[in-house]
């Protein structure tokens, strides 16, 4: 009945696209590597991205715009970061197409149409917005700058994943300014803990929270912070990331700002984002075979009703009661659908609605409704249960709360079950491959053991965890000492 | 005191300008014609964008994100539309740079990284997105799909004014497909009038619902629809569009569906959009020499609070009774602003105020609480009050509704009285000099006529009216016969 889905066991990368094809989330586009995110897919991300956004105001910030192009010469400005994206620019070149002379209809670039400057379409936005804050910042009355901006930014990977590598993705990203190392850390650290929240309390993602190894800092940074999440198939996602960017780009775009005794400094910064890769986490941490699973919270349709009827007669009586009770639900902030479309079978809307992740469904139908029942059923566990129609509303209420609580300990128990402490190389090893997850395990803390790590395993340091307490032992790979543990994994 | 506004009467172009920058709403930035939105000016932006939203949704509509890019051979299939925006579209050619091996620390364009088939960044959407809904139309099951984006768009154009005429903007563009023609034509006059209600019961902007000329069609259009407003200075302001696409997009990406018959046709389309250009024409019909005027429905503070005190005392006092004000006036739905910084002068915070629009002040000094009265000034008349505490928020509530009546009640009499029926050349030559606005005038209905016109005049037929009773006339320069006056001006 309906679509077919490839089970996680048969092919994991499979099941994963079906879903986010099948679920109705994105689609394949005529541009490599870019997707359309459809209609019910963005509506999930606008419910994302609505919180986030109530969360950034919360915490002081407003939103403004930068531009989508960075001229090249300010692009290389900060050489780190130009270093890090300049492998996957996309970069404009000329300004305009005419008729080609030698192909009637067809266009070509015109070569009088180039540009003296080429300019590289944004892969994340921190030169053109600090040359912007150069004019914005004299003195320490100008700061801090807290400013966010929700955007489209693009990034030429050459293997690309629906949600989860795209060539343009949807992001935010975040760029403050301060007076002090202290309060950009200070900074970096709350909207660590805002992505954190945002995972665990609307997403139902449990993440570890942590800092990156030097050789997997964003480019520019001093340090990144990350929240790590862990997907069924036991590899590890970077669900966003915070940097601490010191004073590097104060000092490529030479912003200083005069201090209360008139000194002149260099300004301190800070940069975070999450993006629609989110979504990738999201599919990936509580869908099954049988489709997604969405957390009530942010899920487009929290609650869907069908109607089962013979004739218009039965129709018209389950109208009634279904509008009603939709009703009912809508002034409770329940999002609802009442699915009556005449051309599908109930069975056909009960399997396309457990694809969607619809987080619960209500049947009514005639001899129910002489009962006063309807039929609940959950998309997290497939529980059904009949009923009463009176009261059902608070009901339904506290069953979303349920299911919201349950989808995050399912997850965190998966989760927690899935940090194993290794301390011998062929432990890591062979976990890594009977596994996964994360491994907990000592590093000498050199780059170079890192990277041999990496290249026999595949598996990279996802994060330092933060509030970790110190512990002696001796790394895994070189039997060197280490002062603390940190968490290994194969990742997306 | 404060920032210094060149008046209208002086240049009216530097006032705009002045305003934008002075006000906070925008800045220039480093990539030509491209502007940076700030945080004022995209609070406003947000608030604008969250109504339309709503009148988008509440007429059915559903979000959804297509690609940036458009690869060239989509780009030029629908040929009138690719012939429209081919000279000034920016082209990606390139994916990387790499490091100048002649330029230590610089980099260059890879000429290895060369794409295959260049791709437009979008100046609208239309290509790429009959291109999708390609797969996503069999049959008229699949109809209507009522879709929009909001997105970022380039057009390379040669002057650009800030928010009028950017190389970026951003906007929403609602792609709809349809079963039959009437369907369609009956959606792009629905979302003529979303936007003419919005411009008129949101912004106070008081438009002119149209169809344009041939000759000024979008690209690819069977009919443009347009909501034309009028600005201070006489000119008119194209402030949103709204087109009947016809088969034309179906043809060009071979869009078929099958009708209840079975049998096979090309679907009907539309597209409609707004910007943010739309800003500007807000900035010039409200503003004046003292700042911008916003109206309170989209204003992102509709009352500032401002203390006036000696010593901290008295301000502790304030203090009290401003934020106990500020509480009640948020618990009415009121966006309310403390001004309470210490570091600026309350004469600097008026003028500050008056220059950024927002719509009520409301001064709050020592010997007013002794009496239990505050001073209240409206920026749009800049009439000062005194006013009781008890019960304020009711008579701030009431005050920001008038204020809105007020201020479309004066564009719109400003505009009404500057629609001037022309009957003969001279006349129309004279009045486009010494009193601008809409001529309304008899037209032939060529183009070699609205051609000449606009090429002695440099005014264009701003729209042929909606509802407009026929007339027996001639036109204006050939003297021919003509059945129905049109909207003739100089515009931006």
């Amino acid at each position: 009945m309906g679509k077919e889905i490839t089970t996680r066991e048969k092919d994991y990368s499979q099941w994963y696209n079906d879903l986010i094809l099948k679920g109705g989330l994105a689609d394949y586009s005529a541009v490599r590597g870019c997707m359309v995110i459809k209609p019910y897919g963005y509506g999930l991300w606008e419910n994302m991205r609505d919180v986030l956004d109530r969360m950034f105001k919360d915490t002081g910030h407003v939103n403004a715009y930068f531009p989508l192009f960075v001229p090249k010469s300010l692009f290389e400005a900060e050489e780190k970061n130009a270093e890090g994206f300049a492998k996957e620019c996309a970069v404009v070149t000329h300004y305009r197409l005419k008729t080609d002379p030698n192909n009637p209809g067809k266009l070509m670039v015109d070569p009088d149409a180039k540009l003296e400057e080429e300019l590289v379409v944004r892969p994340t936005s921190e030169a053109i917005i600090w040359n912007t804050y150069k004019t914005w910042i004299q003195s320490y009355r100008d700061l801090p700058i807290l400013v966010n901006q929700w955007a489209n930014v693009v990034r030429w990977e050459m293997r690309t994943r629906l949600f989860l590598r795209t060539a343009e993705f949807l992001w935010q990203e975040g760029h403050t300014a301060h007076a002090s190392a202290e309060e950009a850390v200070e900074e970096t650290r709350r909207m660590l803990d805002v992505y954190a929240d945002f995972a665990e309390n609307w997403m139902a993602m449990p993440v570890i929270k942590g800092v990156k190894s030097p050789a997997e800092r964003f480019a520019g940074a001093v340090d990144t912070y990350c929240i790590e999440a862990l997907m069924q198939d036991g590899k590890a996602l970077q669900a966003g990331t915070s940097h601490f960017l010191g004073q590097n780009f104060a000092k490529a775009f030479d912003v200083k700002f005069s201090d209360k005794e008139n000194k002149l400094d260099y300004v301190w910064a800070t940069s975070w984002g999450v993006s629609t890769r989110l979504i990738g986490g999201l599919v990936m941490t509580h869908s099954d075979d049988d489709g997604l699973i969405l957390p009530p919270k942010i899920a487009p349709v929290q609650v869907v009703i069908v109607p089962i009827y013979k004739g218009p007669e039965q129709k018209a009586l389950i109208d009634e009661h279904a509008l009603q009770l939709k009703k009912t639900l809508q002034s409770f902030g329940i999002r609802v659908k009442y699915d009556d479309n005449d051309q599908m079978r109930p069975g056909w809307k009960f399997a396309e609605y457990e694809m969607k992740g619809v987080p619960v469904r209500i049947a009514i139908g005639a001899r129910d409704l002489e009962n006063k029942v309807v039929e609940v059923a959950r998309r997290d566990t497939k529980e059904k249960q009949s009923l009463p129609l009176e009261g059902l509303a608070e009901t339904i209420q506290q069953l979303l709360v349920d299911i919201q609580q349950a989808m995050f300990d399912k997850a965190k128990a998966y989760r927690d079950s899935h940090i194993t402490q290794v301390d011998t190389w062929d432990e890591f090893v062979r976990l890594l491959d009977e596994k996964g997850g994360f491994l907990s395990a000592h590093w000498d803390g050199t780059e170079e053991t890192e990277a041999k790590i990496k290249e026999i395993t595949k598996a990279t340091i996802r994060c330092i965890p933060l509030n970790q307490p110190d512990e002696q032992g001796v790394c895994i790979l070189s039997g060197k000492p280490s002062s603390k543990r940190v968490l290994f994994a194969r990742a997306y």
